[in-house]
């Protein structure tokens, strides 16, 4: 059982952002900028393209209210999208607000943040979300 | 207009790896490794979460076969996904096959290819998703 499918069962704590019955986003706890997001499919699949076409169709819509809540929150230009998946053998992407291509160099150290930090930024995104 | 419309209209040439009528796919010309696509929408549209609902829902669809056949050809873990987008403001995502994150970093030196390499790795994408 991959450690995403862990956090999704509940089993791991996160800071959940939003959850339907088939995706669940929640903040990366080593994130590069204050918003950095994970959306992972509930259905633990290695590969990103290897995810079944509906859940690829309903990927990026899922993820849409997400990246708007962030890019009103956050000062950045945009929100970025980085899918990689060396590490974790459970597809995901990366919602960024960025404002350099830099923002997204996982080269770079990450930020550390406290457990109360991790709430109030998890706290403005889904209160950003509920007003749509 | 865009220079990606430019390129979509036939007015700056390309090396073409897959179209529809809402998306066109070709080869980046600064690829971070050999293979790196670009898979634009034809609406010009610029910040990537701003694409209407309807076709983000089809944007991870019609990159997939493109990703699959990036993933048989070239000698990589897998096909990452990066969308930045600070330099054209018209709305794309990056096909990156990769066998670390460094594979992803923008910062890197660009690959140098001549024309008859990219048509190479034009004519090899192309032929391998001719068989599915």
């Amino acid at each position: 059982m991959s450690v995403f499918t862990k956090i999704i069962k509940g089993e791991i704590p996160s800071y959940q952002i939003a959850e339907n019955d088939r995706f669940y986003a929640f903040l990366d706890i080593f994130p590069l900028v204050k918003g950095h997001t994970l959306v992972v499919p509930k259905l633990e699949v290695d590969r990103f393209f290897d995810v079944p076409e509906d859940l690829l169709a309903e990927y990026l819509v899922f993820a849409r209210p997400i990246a708007k809540a962030l890019e009103h929150i956050f000062p950045c230009n945009r929100v970025g999208i980085s899918v990689v998946g060396l590490e974790v053998p459970h597809a995901h992407m990366h919602l960024i607000p960025i404002n350099s291509a830099d923002d997204m160099n996982f080269a770079r150290p990450k930020l550390k943040l406290s457990e109360a930090e991790f709430k109030e930024v998890q706290e403005k995104i889904r209160a950003e979300m509920s007003k749509h």
